[in-house]
């Protein structure tokens, strides 16, 4: 498609001199963009479809540049990228050093926060906003948070609406409300904002007066039923907006979010009230692309597919080897077939951690808890308590959430949860929002947590088995990645008990977690170079392996431990612990993992590649250290074989 | 006092034979005794004398043995513990060795989640309810949760008030609403919860309707106008319940706490009611003894007192040496005044963090967000990207409620926020739910974090100026303890040094901490039994000074680490981490903190002597470390020295 506009739009402020034809086009342009660039490769779509009309209307109503916008979860960012300077380089969006797929300031000043985790705009923007009154107050800039009807039951999202009201800040939030989180909608707030769809809009008030009168209760009825009738009956005509009103929000809504005009009316209004605001704005995920209106979970964020009108919608077959995320799913699957105990929760996950054969063949026993980490691990707490093994699955990145719940609720009372940390590690193209590059190191402060990884796709299942019917927590991590396999004859989980694959005389590799095959291949290659590398599947980093593991420290010139998480505190870091308590030296030990500092977005092969985590960085580095420890033995023979 | 009915009461089963009048006498008695045996410790006081009745209450209802109660926070289980079996220890509670001041499994089948951090009771319910149904369904046990209002806007509460809801599980929730958090409730929740206060009780029903009623708008009126003051009054009406019944809950009352007959009324109707049920019932903190129904923010913990009619209350004189809690609060007082830039935020804790003058004098620049620990960092992010410099003043402890917004609404984007970390360290008689042990660890995950811990009392004012001035997120950790002098001609705070206060021969302490005092006390000891120890102040974690730590690792016999940290990733790690990294020999390092495993409560000097923290334990470690690297020296002289 040729763009008459979209290229022409160097600044929102250029929106201004558009007329509403042009505007309608405009929209029209950004859809055929998000379809045309965002189709070829894995992305979030389905939002962004959604929210063209309603972006529009905020960069006509409020100046960006001055006014504060955040975009809470981020991934519905897309048009704005395109309107806010950045349509040139839209073709790089989510690939390696092109622009990210979440907002980031370090692209635009028309983005302030980057944001993935879902929540928090809220209460960003009333920082902003106390910010912004305390050094500018002559400035009168305005502050605007976008917020999805998914994102809006997280616990922080309520604590700010709380603060709101109290502070009565100038603020307005935008209910972005289209039935849908990444999962369906759960909860108590879905049901309440189900409800507001088939209330009357606002322009039916009049109708609505008379409508109630007729509902008040008649002379004779007992008190009781005329009270009971007439609260249900107020409370079907005040649907839309008393929850929000009760809290001290002034509500406002609901409002078409593809009719340009209705909102751009609707923000003109609200935009000098005073105090906190919210406006509910009713859109379609995918709207204008009917196979993702229809399918709005398929195509939240898609496969690259193709698309014309006669033949559909035709996705990119994906590789043949099975994903983590699968074979944990088919594992857990199984453990509910062969135990009862075992329940699943997770947090708007379902698609994302493939739980949807779960959700339908044990619905007693899965739940969903909607984007509320932290509820959920404490509600596992509880179930553990009382006799269930329930298994918390949640993106590594996004169980931050949920820190302190697993200290009181789960480590404290050491209660046997097990979590199933998936994203653990570089998670590619969404990036530093998403990486899950911290969780060895933080599951590890509590003490009772047995934090575990799988080597490879065989180690799965029968881990699962072993946390599931271990008495105390465990923790079990893995990539978004398709699991390699080691071919070979598995040693049994044991408690504590890593797996030598292999023993090298000149120097051991100990992988905590899927790196495990690639360390392997190394040791393969460098078998070539005349270096006789051997591998241990740690498995365990709690308890850790110390008699294997000060084995390979002892009696070989190197060990190179090797992890995807932070450096800081992480296997490694265990593994120096340990050695140092038993006082060995640790001088022969060389650690591998992310560094400290926020690691960009790209494909995790190009990550892994860029950290020095993938074959050829894994033989580097045991080529450094065997020439090192080599240098050290001719020097000083004692210090590294002691 | 003589107590009558208190010591025959070996089990809650026993209360079901009581008359109304022997109930009565027994709750004088438990009052009683609160008042005898509390008030000679610091403990909770007003919080547990308001719920008396309503514990009475819930065990004549139900039946513990089976139902399922959590009380949320804890701190108000005394009555409880009284009346399950445990008024024989009742003298030891708070004290090392004697019984929690916190509900604890380890102490009685009624007991069962040790709770200290508030809002999570919802939750565990909810999962024991969920387990008791699939395990036990004919069993028809009931679930309790018993939450204040000072707990009721933590983001957790809300997350399961709306899974509650979706889930439709029978559930009761007591509102415990005694107008109070740990210091003046705040926000729109607070608000609301007030106009239910003064709200018809619901046996004014009846007349209620016909006031209803006569608001019921006129003809000629127009529709806004009409609409606008019917929602108000209907919004009177319905107060005291509406927000409750919005999400999801059936709403009863509002009752009177300390009306035994009322509370067994209300309990009873609730008791088979299907679904998630709330009961809000009004109570007092300190009913039954004046100066704490007088002053109830004093007397939620206050130091020992004695009480006599004629004089009134007494309390102890505290410690000559100003605790680290009044020095910051002092020190950024003085901040504020110095730079208009600096705002301070804290979570419900004006009083347990001081900052009373600060709320007081500074009232543009406070913002106390009630236990909402993770929107008060999300909302300090914002104010900081708008350029402020908050300070957010929050419990070690709590501070993990916050985790995932320390990564990404702070760390992720570099700003200038600082984390004051009260009680770092081990709480004292609080226990394991308050011991703030796992920060260091915490802080130091996530990359642009500058760590660091003032090393005595003249450390704290101009660490507070660093941080306030150094543009990146910032963090500092004080114990819950006086504050030590080191005297010394300061070294000025430089980012990334520490300060040697003195240099050793024999070997060297290197404390991150408030333990340096301790150190330099114990190498002055060490000096008189011919030990030649230096310390060093760290001040840093990140970054750490390495130039001289690794002097110290490479030209002296050994190191010691020292922090109030778990040993687990903590201050000692990181040493291990930067000296391998640098391929330095580690095993002339020691590291001394808090081993892997959950800290009783006690004296904070007990459990410091217990973990060999002390003066004692220092010098213990210190001829430990000596003796063993003379040996290895014999030995080996290249090992330690290289």
């Amino acid at each position: 498609m040729e763009y008459q506009l979209l290229p022409m739009i160097g600044s929102p402020k250029e929106l201004q001199s558009l007329s509403e034809d042009q505007l309608a086009q405009l929209a029209k342009e950004i859809r055929e963009a998000l379809c045309e660039i965002v189709s070829d490769r894995p992305a979030h779509f389905a939002s962004n479809l959604g929210v063209v009309e309603l972006c529009l209307a905020l960069h006509l109503t409020f100046d960006f540049s001055q006014d504060r916008l955040i975009w809470d979860t981020g991934h519905q960012i897309y048009p704005h990228k395109l309107i806010t300077g950045r349509y040139p380089q839209f073709d790089s969006i989510r690939r390696k050093g092109g622009l990210m797929g979440y907002p980031n300031p370090a692209e635009s000043e028309y983005d302030l926060f980057m944001t993935g985790h879902a929540g928090a705009s809220i209460s960003t923007v009333m920082g902003l906003k106390a910010g912004d009154d305390l050094l500018r107050p002559e400035e009168g800039q305005k502050s605007v948070a976008v917020i999805g009807d998914g994102a809006l039951p997280s616990g922080v999202v309520f604590e700010a609406f709380n603060n709101a009201a109290e502070l009565n800040k100038d603020l307005l939030v935008i209910l972005n409300d289209n039935e849908m989180g990444i999962c369906p909608r759960v909860g108590g707030m879905a049901n309440y904002l189900d409800k507001a769809r088939v209330a009357p809009f606002y322009n039916g008030l009049k109708r609505d007066v008379s409508w109630l009168l007729n509902k008040v209760p008649m002379i004779g009825e007992s008190a009781a039923e005329k009270v009971g009738q007439f609260k249900d009956a107020v409370k079907s005509f005040l649907h839309g907006g008393m929850l929000f009103e009760e809290i001290g929000f002034r509500y406002v809504g609901p409002v078409d979010g593809h009719d340009l005009k209705a909102l751009r009316n609707a923000m003109e209004m609200v935009k000098e009230v005073k105090g906190p605001v919210l406006l509910h704005v009713f859109t379609e995920k995918g709207h204008g692309f009917k196979p993702a209106t229809e399918n709005p979970v398929k195509f939240h964020a898609p496969a690259p597919f193709s698309h014309d009108n006669e033949v559909g919608v035709v996705f990119q077959k994906k590789g043949s080897k099975p994903a983590y995320t699968n074979i944990v799913s088919d594992a857990l699957h199984t453990k509910m077939q062969d135990d009862e105990r075992v329940c699943v929760l997770t947090a708007a996950m379902c698609q994302g951690n493939k739980l949807d054969s779960i959700r339908e063949d044990f619905p007693d026993r899965f739940f969903d808890t909607g984007i509320c980490e932290a509820h959920a691990v404490a509600f596992a707490g509880g179930m553990a308590k009382a006799g269930l093994r329930p298994v918390v699955d949640i993106y590594s990145t996004f169980l931050q959430r949920s820190f302190d719940h697993i200290f009181q609720e789960v480590a404290l009372q050491n209660l046997p949860v097990t979590f199933c940390l998936d994203r653990a590690g570089l998670a590619g193209p969404d990036g530093p929002t998403h990486h899950g590059v911290f969780d060895v190191s933080y599951m590890r402060v509590f003490p009772n947590i047995c934090v575990m990884a799988p080597g490879d796709a065989m180690d799965v299942s029968p881990m699962l088995d072993f946390a599931t019917q271990h008495d105390g927590p465990t923790s079990i991590r893995y990539p978004k990645s398709n699991a390699e396999t080691v071919e070979r004859s598995l040693a049994p989980i044991e408690y504590g008990k890593s797996e030598v694959h292999r023993w090298g005389e000149d120097g051991m590799f100990v992988a905590f977690g899927a790196l495990f095959p690639a360390c392997v291949a190394a040791a393969d290659r460098l078998a070539k170079d005349g270096l006789d590398i051997g591998v241990i599947n740690a498995r365990f980093l709690r308890p850790l392996d110390t008699e294997v593991i000060f084995k390979a420290i002892n009696e070989t010139n190197f060990v190179i431990t090797v992890e995807e998480n932070t450096l800081c505190g992480g296997f490694g870091s265990t593994v120096l612990e340990a050695a140092n308590d038993a006082s060995l030296n640790t001088s022969n030990i060389k650690r591998l993992g992310v560094p400290d500092h926020f690691v960009e977005h790209g494909e995790r092969s190009e990550l892994l590649a860029d950290l020095g985590l993938d074959v050829a960085g894994l033989m580097s580095a045991a080529h450094q250290m065997a020439a090192k420890t080599n240098q050290t033995k001719d020097s000083d023979p004692t210090a590294v074989s002691a």
